[in-house]
């Protein structure tokens, strides 16, 4: 048993402990996830035909179930090295303001300029993009998060970089453009006149604020049609969860350094990146048989992939140019409603993860966002960080299960993941200070549309 | 001599590492600062009338010429220890951008949600503050970065919180306005009509776009007319230096722990908080004859008030209800031009770094705005983090003497000061990325009134 040291506000691993690998969680899986299918012949995707969209070697690393480590490349290490460690900190100020027995760690991954752990996956993207010889990467954005971390990438490699902006994002976060523009990035509000498939979404809903979805259809579309150019996406992907392992990893040898066994690992889900990240060597252990964790993922009641999406192959792109994944997913035409202030607005969610859920690995809960930035602002003002809005559905979760904690006296070691920062959010914080934030939580109505459009699609494997 | 180990990209200290006191440069300056004078009878303020503005114990801080040690109250160490140590970087990325043989350090202040070193002294001053049982505090704020430090030091101690913020940031960051709402603070545009002073300064110049020296003025009118209510500053006075002193510290605990010794340090100069926090143990070393340092202050040409001002008394605000403080002045009544986009637009300096000054311990450079941007842009590429204005004179100078010693072959070991993140600042961004940032050197004519209204005393201790 490890001496038990006392606990620091927090851990900060030596740069002789960081990860020198990612790890693919899919390695322990017994059940692959399912394989990303051609929805023209309904046959798995190829190498080949990835390879038309992504780098070739981040198409290795999307279709390889079974190594579980791959070395991070020097240049990434180094980049790394410029803002991670991220810090695993001991939440003793929540603690104290919970009245909870529980003992809160949560893992930020905040401090850097594009605000979050997207920067994790946007610099092995766009250094094999840069190792392929390409000129540059497309991609989207929703919350901006992944399209600054995408942007910072590109300029500290010099590669060009073209972001698709979700309209209502681009508009509640005018900054978030010059952030990406101070760092050499073109950035578009999508749906665009500037692509075939932008200028089809907007005929069909000229008032849309646009989505995920159409803005990925856009930006795959201009990654085809342009040469020397690939597309790369912020979530989703196995690759990305891959690369965000090192999020997991850092944790748990930050926890390992002080000998302390979580009960509980909770995480914001959109797309999974974060989640699927940082739960990846706990859920390791978990699929190996070797130690046992309660894993939540935690998504708005807004946009409830896991919660109340079907477990079905579906396009990943609201054009349904992309490839299909089978998922948790809303139906490929699902948008959230306007009201919806944060990220997370994705209608899918990762099939690393989807498949994790439905084999009960983990469970899933939905929150209501006028709750969500309840806890931010709780937060906030204990801890002195103001959360990122997705952020914040983790801390909900983490101070539900700490009051539970309360009240049953368990002293259970609660971890989450604490993504990001909302200094670009103040939009929402703008609302919900002025007392006008709303909830929606979708009909079945809302979701029917969506649900219809899912392709009839019977994979066996 | 200390074993050389190689140096991390980041040296964080250890928990048990960081000061637990503050360090008083003015115990080792044989010419002490000139103290506060009172307008009315030309005498050194008294602890009792400073009391009437000030809490107790800042008072006698702010008073304390001798006292080389502080020790930091606990409570103030525990809150430390949620955004602190900050790191202290080591520019390799940049030095390689330069190809200079010199060896880059800064200390970063910019990760904690107030964006920058001000949050050091803010729960200082807020905990003095609850300690003397009062019910709120008043303060200005210029780019926001002290009055967000101030929110979040008052949500965290359940202080009020009122914010007199200058007109012209407060249009041009109406996000930080949000952030202060969020840890509870109330926030007004300076000049207003909610004071005398307010209504006065309006009548004389309706179309001013503020002041630091106007919202000083004001908040120190609420502070003294509400009962409970003491007001704070967030830079010039002795107590924000002595305060700041943990940046030195620490920056020389990590130098120290490496076997480091700096040849020059580097740090921006608006009222002088950073500035006199980064240098202060370096500072005594050279006046103690222990060492010696190259020692730059760096200031926006706009407002250059070490580089063109007069050391005189002055007043330390626009409505002249102050105290008198002998400093580098441009005069009370100047305003930088309105296409000054960042902070450091106090007309003053801190009158400890002023006699420091005076005596030749350290030296001052201005530098133009268009060309701080550039330097701000080239850092943010390969250094991964967007810095705010203010912290990007230091990066110009930095760069400035690195590109001098690859010219020299000098391998200098450079200090700088990094006090904060550009993340509120994409309106000058912005600005600058269209091409239509412009630079504005005052002339003699533009300095003559500020100088015509400096008060004629001549107090000679």
């Amino acid at each position: 048993m490890a001496e038990e040291r006392k606990i620091p506000y927090k851990i900060y691993l030596e740069e002789n402990e960081l990860p020198i690998s990612w790890y693919n969680v899919r390695a322990d899986m017994k059940t692959k996830p399912a394989p990303l299918l051609n929805p023209g012949t309904g046959r798995p995707m190829t190498a080949e035909e990835l390879g038309g969209v992504f780098c070739a070697d981040l198409v290795a690393q999307e279709l390889d179930n079974d190594t579980p480590y791959f070395p991070i490349p020097q240049e990434i290490l180094d980049f790394y090295k410029m803002y991670r460690p991220s810090p695993l900190v001991r939440a003793y100020f929540l603690e104290k303001e919970l009245g909870t027995p529980a003992k809160i760690y949560y893992k930020f991954e905040g401090n850097n300029t594009s605000g979050s752990h997207k920067l994790n996956s946007a610099i092995a993207q766009a250094y094999y993009a840069k190792k392929q010889g390409l000129k540059g990467v497309t991609t989207e954005t929703g919350a901006g998060q992944w399209g600054t971390a995408l942007s910072m990438a590109c300029a500290f490699l010099g590669l060009d970089c073209k972001v698709f902006m979700v309209k209502v994002s681009y508009e509640q976060k005018p900054f978030r453009r010059e952030v990406m523009r101070t760092y050499g990035a073109s950035v578009t509000p999508s749906p665009s006149m500037t692509t075939d498939v932008g200028k089809k979404i907007l005929e069909a809903h000229p008032g849309t604020t646009g989505s995920l979805g159409c803005a990925i259809s856009e930006a795959v579309e201009v990654a085809v049609k342009n040469p020397g150019y690939r597309y790369v996406l912020g979530s989703v992907l196995n690759q990305v969860l891959l690369h965000q392992s090192v999020i997991g990893l850092e944790t748990k040898a930050a926890l390992d350094k002080y000998g302390i066994k979580p009960d509980m690992i909770i995480g914001c889900a959109g797309g999974g990146s974060n989640l699927g990240g940082l739960i990846a060597p706990f859920m390791g252990e978990k699929l190996r048989g070797e130690a046992d964790y309660d894993i939540i993922a935690v998504e708005p009641a807004s946009c409830p992939s896991f919660t109340r999406g079907k477990y079905a192959y579906d396009f990943c792109d609201t054009g349904m140019i992309c490839p299909l994944a089978k998922m948790y997913t809303l139906g490929s035409g699902f948008i959230p409603s306007p009201n919806h202030a944060g990220g997370l607005r994705f209608h899918g969610m990762s099939p690393v993860l989807s498949e994790l859920y439905h084999e009960g690995l983990m469970r899933a809960v939905a929150v209501e966002q006028t709750a969500v930035f309840e806890a931010a602002e709780q937060f906030a003002r204990v801890e002195g960080i103001l959360p990122a809005p997705e952020s914040s559905h983790a801390i909900r979760a983490a101070i539900d299960e700490a009051l539970k904690c309360k009240e049953t006296g368990e002293e259970k070691t609660i971890v989450f993941g604490l993504t990001g920062t909302g200094y670009f959010d103040m939009v929402a914080y703008e609302k919900f200070n002025n007392g006008e934030m709303t909830d929606y939580i979708p009909t079945d109505e809302d979701l029917a549309p969506g649900f219809a459009s899912l392709p009839k699609v019977d994979y066996k494997g």
